[in-house]
């Protein structure tokens, strides 16, 4: 249903026909829908939802409409909502919530849930614990296939997945289960000689970077969290690691492009907030880049005396930074996806330098002709030529190096990227620049 | 295992240890460490894998091994690794060989697997017929569950997935049953009142990164394909999907810093073809740069007449830079998530504008009490501000706006990214720059 149609149903007060084209919608594609709508058609349309899938609609919802949402609720609607969701989404929401909002759910939820959801809550951000869920299938290894499944029609329904079935024995994960061995064994088949025991867990504090990287290593449905004694606490689904996966490259994105990372969607981001974002990192490289001018500035006899050498240096600054960009951006990448650690670094950078070399007589080579073209003069040529290759050479050095270094110190490696890379470029850039043209043209 | 103590075992020939150790480690873990084995330890160990498993480690190892590997294998064996790989993995492998290899594999092959082999090699690359696999499990909807799940015993083992299940009639897909409905429903439900009729579908020829998002949009375990006339032909699972969106990503970050994509990872890649996937954008860069210089000679006079004028260039110049690869980068993103769309163009437009007038000013302010303090000149001050605004205003409209652009006109719109922005972006305020100038000081 589009929201032209829903809108003219609702002017119609068409309620039947909305209420049965709704539930033939999925769940992502409602709250896609619901978030076009004023708060008040908002609330209507929520109401005209199956019960069964309430939940999941509400969960897909952004923040701000859950709250609109949760603020017209009667406390018997927030508790029929809040039962039927799984426990990450749970606490998902609570951590974006006011503390009103957060106290008036939990007075809705039982007691054994608010105890689980306050553990949950104190899981460090970013951690496998903060992503989990508590809510799986445990089996023991003495039951057979039959009593496994028997176990999972009756519990199954309220776990977030049935696919990876947990062998447990005193709170210790011994081993899993998948769906597929169940199908596929004879009823009577015990669990423990069907599991698989040599599982890959995590534990509640591992960072959830690493956990999604491991989803995507091992093409994993679900991964069980396991805590410091090796008890099992929780698992992190597909879906959630693949959600980290996206946070964490569009922080990464952000970070090399020098805006403060942010989890709000462009247009969720007010005017403010966005220029909040960006201007740090502005007013941090223009003060560096003021290094440049002074170096220059020093040249002032020289510029003078050939103001044509100022028209050369947007060609070599911009040169360097591209280089800069090319070989940063590449190693970050590298470091992301785990393929280039500390180690490499020489191996790295020796590959960087033969890249620098062939890159750099290339680009010398063109501007070379450019310049006896259209200006006849060897020695400018000259100057240019070995210019851009230093340009060239400690542009795609520095490019390489600074990210593994900030790896090493704990920083994030894409805060060396372009920009910073760049401001750096150009100082040296123009120090050569001029340093040779003072020698070559004897000034 | 560990590379150290398995040369040690293969050193001291223990070779029933090494079977037994190897065959406890999963299949990625396996391929990783065969890896690093020269070729012919890395046979002698491959032989040493159990039969079962065989194949899946062959199909998480790099082509090159695979292909050295293929050299050793007799008729046999290789019948034996073709025949356990599922449908989308051999494809993807045929697609690296040379022909010769291609043609040894067909030839183990029967006929039947040849001709769909075939007929998927003619799939467009990058379709989502050219990375699906013909291996699901389909049902009637006139079985009951009990029935069903007797399928899945008979012909599960050797479908790449269980869990979503495709009710076929007359070739064409009426719905699908997840296991997970199987399972917790009784044995003489009928499949037909089971089964979910509404299904995110895709066709052979739909985009394989459109195909991506849908897994992500709607956290899909795997998606049926249809061709023209909505026959099922296949199915995509989540790890191939992953791995599109995680291909698309490194494409995508490639493109925005002006590096030609390609497959191959970092060290997989020569010096040579590194220098050559640079060099295009950096000549076509550094030539667009000489435009932003010949502006400058036109005002050697100005320059004459007050050298410290160039020592602001690139300051001016990287801030420009600097904030058009915030806009651009962010914008990028936008419309990569399909956040944002050519339609909201304006929309863009009108907040960047409000942005950068509180960056530029901001910028601007912190500048001009720079000036102030370090050259007393307010005219200076002034030129400074006026140039900045004026820089950070241009910078972040281009940079907003010529991704849309190139979107709309069918570009990749990271293209428009970083370093063709700072080009254009330099030209510009270079341009201004020296207007102002000229007129403040009257020369």
């Amino acid at each position: 249903m589009t929201v032209k149609t829903t809108t003219e149903l609702l002017y119609a007060k068409k309620y039947a026909q909305i209420k049965k084209e709704l539930n033939e919608m999925n769940s992502v594609d409602l709250a896609e829908l619901l978030e076009q709508f004023s708060q008040e058609s908002m609330v209507i349309l929520f109401r005209l939802i199956a019960k069964e899938t309430a939940a999941e609609v509400f969960t897909n919802m952004n923040t701000e409409r859950q709250q609109a949402l949760i603020s017209t609720f009667t406390e018997k609607e927030l508790k029929d909502i809040f039962e039927d969701m799984f426990m990450d989404d749970t606490v998902d929401i609570l951590e974006e919530m006011p503390a009103n909002v957060v106290e008036r759910i939990l007075d809705v939820t039982d007691k054994e849930t608010r105890s689980r959801i306050n553990e949950l809550l104190q899981y460090p951000q970013d951690s496998a614990g903060s992503i989990m869920t508590t809510e799986y299938v445990d089996l023991k290894k003495t039951m057979t296939v039959r009593e496994a499944i028997a176990k999972i029609k009756r519990v199954g329904i309220d776990q977030e997945t049935i696919y990876t079935c947990y062998v447990i024995e005193n709170k210790k994960l011994l081993g899993i289960v998948t769906a597929k061995s169940l199908l596929l064994n004879e009823e009577n088949v015990r669990i423990g000689d069907l599991m698989e025991t040599h599982v890959i867990s995590v534990r509640t504090h591992d960072d959830q970077e690493e956990v999604s990287k491991l989803f995507q290593k091992y093409r994993l449905i679900s991964i069980p969290v396991v805590d410091t004694e090796n008890c099992m606490v929780g698992i992190v689904t597909f879906d959630d690691a693949m959600e980290v996966y996206q946070e964490e490259m569009a922080e990464d994105i952000a970070l090399m492009a020098a805006v403060q990372p942010s989890d709000d969607s462009y247009f969720g981001t007010s005017v403010f907030n966005h220029a909040k974002h960006r201007i740090l990192w502005l007013l941090f490289l223009m003060l560096s880049a003021t290094i440049t001018g002074t170096i220059i500035s020093r040249y002032e006899e020289t510029i003078s005396a050939i103001p044509l050498l100022v028209s050369f240096i947007p060609m070599l600054m911009d040169t360097g930074g591209n280089c800069g960009t090319q070989s940063s951006t590449l190693v970050i990448r590298g470091i992301a996806t785990d393929e280039i650690r500390f180690g490499d670094l020489f191996k790295v950078a020796f590959k960087e330098s033969r890249i620098a070399l062939i890159v750099g007589a290339a680009l010398a080579l063109v501007n070379g002709l450019r310049i006896i073209l259209m200006y006849q003069d060897p020695r400018l040529a000259i100057l240019l030529g070995v210019s851009l290759m230093c340009t060239v050479y400690l542009a795609e050095l520095i490019g390489c190096m600074l990210p593994l270094l900030a790896k090493k110190v704990h920083l994030d490696p894409a805060i060396m990227a372009a920009p910073l890379i760049t401001t750096i470029v150009d100082t040296c850039s123009i120090m050569i620049y001029f340093a040779i043209a003072t020698h070559l043209f004897a000034l």
